[in-house]
């Protein structure tokens, strides 16, 4: 793989981007024309866990950007429908590779054109601090695995690429018991955070007072694995484990849900809790606790609307 | 009755005060020094539904006060306590009439002290605009009931005092189908508006899609009325209905506990929700909705302490 392109450069479609540019020749689809020209003129920095500055092509349309052979729909789930139409009728040859929270990214692309197409979830994280600078800060990994017309090895090849570039990367044959793991996790971090306030702290594991947060946590975690259950997958982690985990590391994350509500940004909720409530519909379990944090967020939304 | 007390002077205690004021010799007892002088000095001025310049004796002191046939603790629920313990010792021949929202204020009082009580719950609202000046909003009704030590006829008096005085009031000989109606309204309306930002508007009743706040406010408000029927309570008025009319209005309310989050004060969760979670407990009616509003409030008010 010689040629990709990455669709979305925000915080991971930057990453992605940069490092890349080290091993292939790496191009970004950009919703702004300021972006794409700013990308083309001043290259991109990387700073954080990496020090550098890529060069790679930036524009507004496909029609504007070599072929590639692999192409990485890294924007918010909130843009896909918009990013997708976009690559309508490009492309045909590339293996699409999808990164964003929550489950049904693929089957959305899937709507816009006969791509193959692998799925991801991502743990790095990073901060950007301009259109031509991102910080990387967490190393952590991406993980690939096969989905429409791709194979395992197809998911190494990607993994592989992605590796020797200078993020992590692992290939799973079956990616779904990952995927759901950080679905639950996400579904329950992300809106619980939202709606307090709260950064991921200690007050997420809490378990002392019967109004203490942990168990609204624990509830929303049962309810998610009771889904993941429902639907045959098997959890790769136990996503309760994650969340106390997390809230011991010496610094809080902030959810970007939180960040997105005291922006007064669209949120994810669509392809994170309301992915998982439409799945617990379909398997008639019942998420009265997922339900709730849906219909809060998006009441939430509706208040700066 | 030709003395009164009015314990705190909110936006509650001053419509009180200075209605009361033209039929009875009124006190005030506040909190700060500042607002007891500016009182005493400056009167009480009430401008919207009624007009006029009140005077009244102020004072922090039960002390410096004269003893009051009927005194109205008239402070928030977070106050309760504190407002309780400075009277302690005080007054033991005076009705003291609670306003708080929720249930279990007179339990409070009641440790304090061997008073005859009266319970209340009000509709009316207004605006405070300075120490000295109440803008009176909604002259909806005060409703009285009896409580430990009084009679009917001790509320009917009260009753009669008020209406007297240019407020709405009346009687009851059984307050609690009126006070758990108003318990449950406020227990969904209010942790739903501190949570989303939403004015109690018609999101609130929106039952199109299942993501629609509405079914999180049915559900809520059935574990109420399941609480209400374990704990042998007939509701006055169906917390639902009240919901979807209160919701057509032309202008949406704007609730105590949404003001509360915004200024990032102390919330009344733990007389309200909390009150009606610990009956559920008591009872052995399960109420996973109300739990989660609670946890999240809460987690509210750790996230800026």
């Amino acid at each position: 793989m010689r040629r990709v392109c990455v669709a979305g450069a925000g915080v991971i479609g930057s990453l992605f981007a940069a490092h890349l540019s080290r091993v292939a020749e790496v191009s970004a689809l950009t919703r702004r024309e300021e972006h794409a020209r700013a990308l083309r003129e001043q290259g991109l920095r990387v700073t954080g866990r990496a020090d550098f500055l890529a060069r790679i092509d930036a524009a507004t349309s496909p029609l504007e950007l070599p072929e590639p052979e692999l192409l990485i729909v890294a924007c918010k789930g909130t843009d896909l429908e918009s990013a997708a139409e976009r690559l309508e009728g490009h492309w045909p040859d590339a293996i699409v590779m999808t990164v964003q929270n929550g489950i049904g990214a693929g089957d959305v692309i899937a709507r816009y054109g006969a791509w193959r197409l692998l799925t991801s979830v991502t743990f790095m994280s990073g901060t950007r601090h301009a259109d031509t600078h991102v910080e990387y800060v967490l190393d952590t990994a991406t993980w690939i695995g096969p989905a429409r017309g791709t194979t395992p090895e197809d998911a190494r090849r990607v993994a592989e690429l992605i590796a020797s570039s200078g993020l992590e990367a692992e290939a799973f044959d079956d990616l779904r018991p990952a995927q759901w793991s950080k679905l639950i996790f996400n579904a329950t971090v992300n809106t619980v955070a939202a709606l307090t306030g709260l950064p991921h702290d200690a007050h997420f594991a809490a378990l002392a007072e019967p109004s203490d947060l942990g168990f609204l946590v624990r509830g929303l975690i049962d309810e998610g694995k009771a889904v993941a259950a429902a639907a045959g997958v098997p959890l790769r982690e136990d996503p309760w484990e994650m969340n106390v985990l997390a809230t011991k590391r010496g610094s809080a994350h902030y959810p970007s849900m939180l960040e997105d509500v005291e922006a007064h940004r669209r949120t994810e909720i669509d392809t994170i809790t309301g992915a998982l409530v439409r799945e617990a519909h379909r398997l008639g379990v019942p998420v009265p606790l997922h339900e709730t944090m849906e219909r809060l967020i998006k009441a939430k939304e509706a208040s700066w609307q």
